[in-house]
């Protein structure tokens, strides 16, 4: 399969380059000391908290961060690999709210964190549970890492994300992974989890971001560098110029990785979008959005290294014809423009704001479908199906031929929630929405989980380790 | 702006080879005796009705159809070119039923039919305003081709959609159309309409069609010759072998045309989808349909010919987000994979049976949106301002940087009906769904359509003549 290509392989040596000139002359504002150190020290210029990164120094390290890696799950069949030809989906991430037909819009909690987890390890489409699908906000904060941990270990045996929040929590997450997972030096070989740092847009890194960055680089575990630089608020509201900005941060969160320790995984992660200038508001169901996913994709490739991008992304305040579109299309733009990790596939409402159940379903048959177009095929005579088509001639049928009831199951997307029977018959069964068909089939998922078994001795461990946050 | 491709350069030369050995020995069914006369002239062999085409000679007429063409509006300032880098967005075809929020499902009149056609000369983004969004189900049927042209013509000055009924409605869409546009000689120079005209599937034309592509190709106007597939039903369940079926259909039509009139303007159209088969229902909704649309857009390209593929499709019974992430699919599929004339790009429903006033406009700020993705863009100094990304530096802030004022105009999208306020500022609005929005802006919209001004001799004329259809 081809990947769409939004700018020419001149046009992006030109964003690269003018990528490169803003790192070296413009630079960017590390406040965390320990990484102004560590720069200054491979030859970085310092000017207060700003570094200035040499041309050299930025293409030299890059090239050093492994193009593809692999995430190693509790239940070997749920590997992901990271790059390549691959395409991973990852739930929503980092929603305050949570928001489901019956009950409505509300604070997230413990309990909304956990349906989350095992809708994600029920979803076949997604491949990672993802770690922070909405805030449990009625839990201390002291504990909320510790638990939500806890919760993506125990409840499914899919690879997970680990703590975002910097360097203290990184630590607990390796600690606490290091129960199941065995020691850093074993994750640093198999690692099970992934973890996304994000710049302080623009141009600039704040402590306790550098601060995790700089640890899991350290322990050799895989994290996405992330910037989301708004075009128009944040960045220039050009594409090129808000591509600019997302690209220096990136590669300056990366080259500080490969300083800490070469070869040290990392995903390209670009989520920029832009500003809705009449409001004010941030816009990730803007086409500007799946035109940065492009752009990210392709920047990624570029630097041979594995790149996030895109997602089920809107702006709509409910799970309406908007929320819905907006989703396909960055989600459509992901699959095809070549992006390998997709962070909030599943469930985002309200541009970050809100986890909704019933939308969590619905983007899970987007993953689906998106994934039988990435599929792609492979062409033989018995695909081609010429004696076939001969055999039928004009004007017979195909349904009742051997070669269709043959092939069906593997040509042919079986939909979860989708109607595809009549108006009548659609009619008799209640004349249900594709929203009322979620919100039964998330409570249907629910009430069917069974957790995945877990050796005694590390659950007890695990038990033992969570215990003593919550009586901390 | 690079294209999306499924398949490699050998897998489609594979799929041409095996196209034309389909076409040179299983052939296909013309019951319409001119053109097999036609055909047999050329070098076909026959056998009752079957055409066996040989290869060269496929290869050779196809080659004489135009890569691209014009449609000539009536405002020459709506011109559209259908081929080269360019993408058209064309409404709805052929629904026999209307639906919208305040009345519900019913069969479509001449009022909606007139409805749809002010919506689409008043949509932006739509530039063909279509031939048949409704069937006009309360007027005689020997009435409704004369009285869908002359509402085309006459509340509109975007070019339309001739007659994709049968030969004597082509005529009389010629004779018409000549009525405004000038003689046939005038119209083969600079067509103002185009229509569609779909073969037999499998393998088949009918008389009606047949005759219709043979006058329309003799008078040097444009056409789509279309097939319409459906894997597992029509055609072999497996993608390439319903690419086969489809591709040979097309090339057997397209060959047709040019033997009747060497360069006759013609459009590859391939709408082929998969068979819901748990149900035995078409499904327009299907990955499989954004599969086959890349695929058609590749080998419109293959054959350097315009290509119609993609829509706003949908197997969605109302207006949920099941429409709105199908419809989505496709159109990005369209968008992204160089398509160039995307017929149903607004308001299509239910599989193609129902035309919906709300999903007309939810589907035309799609049209927008893919129309802002396709633009692409033009790297300038200006664009990627550096200065500006200097000036502001880290931390600081582009909302009122007077770079952001000058292109954001330009830059961002201005979306028609979508909510991006914030949750608290929505929920004083009144909570609105994307679908409540969209009802008000169909009203407002017809509301204050104006009909654009006719010459009004040319309009006494076309007066004239339906009034002579209504009363014979």
């Amino acid at each position: 399969m081809g990947f769409f290509s939004y700018f020419s392989a001149e046009e992006l040596v030109r964003i690269h380059e003018a990528t490169l000139t803003t790192m070296e002359t413009t630079g960017l504002v590390f406040t965390y000391e320990p990484a102004r150190n560590l720069l200054a020290r491979a030859g970085c210029k310092i000017d207060g908290q700003r570094v200035f990164f040499p041309k050299k120094l930025v293409e030299e390290q890059i090239r050093k961060a492994p193009s593809q890696f692999t995430l190693y799950a509790r239940n070997p069949e749920k590997n992901v690999v990271v790059g390549g030809d691959h395409i991973a989906f990852i739930p929503c991430y980092g929603a305050p709210f949570v928001n489901d037909m019956d009950k409505g819009r509300r604070p997230g909690t413990l309990l909304d964190y956990n349906n989350f987890v095992k809708l994600a390890h029920a979803v076949p489409y997604l491949d990672i549970t993802g770690g922070m699908m909405t805030e449990p906000n009625d839990i201390p904060i002291s504990h909320r890492n510790a638990e939500r941990l806890y919760s993506s270990m125990v409840l499914s045996d899919k690879p997970f994300m680990g703590a975002g929040t910097g360097p203290e929590d990184a630590i607990e997450a390796m600690e606490m992974a290091s129960i199941v997972f065995g020691s850093r030096e074993e994750m640093a070989k198999k690692p099970p989890f992934v973890s996304i740092l994000c710049s302080l847009t623009p141009l600039g890194f704040d402590d306790k971001m550098c601060g995790a960055i700089m640890e899991y680089a350290k322990a050799g575990m895989p994290q996405l560098i992330s910037s989301l630089t708004i075009a128009g608020a944040t960045g220039p509201v050009t594409m090129e110029g808000t591509l600019i900005v997302q690209n220096a941060e990136i590669l300056a969160g990366i080259t500080l990785t490969q300083l800490v320790r070469e070869g040290a995984p990392v995903i390209f992660a670009g989520s920029s979008s832009a500003s809705a200038m009449r409001y004010g508001t941030l816009s990730i169901g803007a086409p500007e959005m799946a035109v940065n996913t492009a752009a990210t994709a392709q920047m990624g490739r570029f630097y041979n290294l594995p790149v996030r991008g895109g997602g089920a992304l809107t702006d709509s305040k409910t799970v309406d014809s908007q929320a819905a579109y907006e989703s396909m299309m960055s989600m459509m733009m992901a699959t095809l423009s070549g992006i390998h990790f997709v962070l909030h596939s599943a469930g985002i409402l309200e541009g970050y704001i809100t986890a909704s159940y019933e939308k969590f379903m619905i983007d899970s048959e987007i993953c689906g479908m998106c994934k039988r177009i990435k599929r792609g095929e492979e062409i033989t005579a018995e695909k081609l199906a010429l004696d076939v088509i001969r055999e039928v001639g004009s004007g017979g049928e195909y349904l009742t031929h051997m070669h269709t009831f043959k092939h069906f199951r593997q040509e042919l997307y079986a939909p979860v929630l989708e109607e595809r029977d009549n108006y009548s018959n659609w009619h008799k069964k209640g004349s249900l929405t594709m929203e009322q068909r979620a919100n039964a089939k998330y409570k249907e998922l629910l009430e069917k989980y069974t957790e995945p078994s877990m050796d005694p001795e590390m659950r007890k461990e695990l038990d033992h380790y969570i215990k003593s946050v919550r009586n901390a």
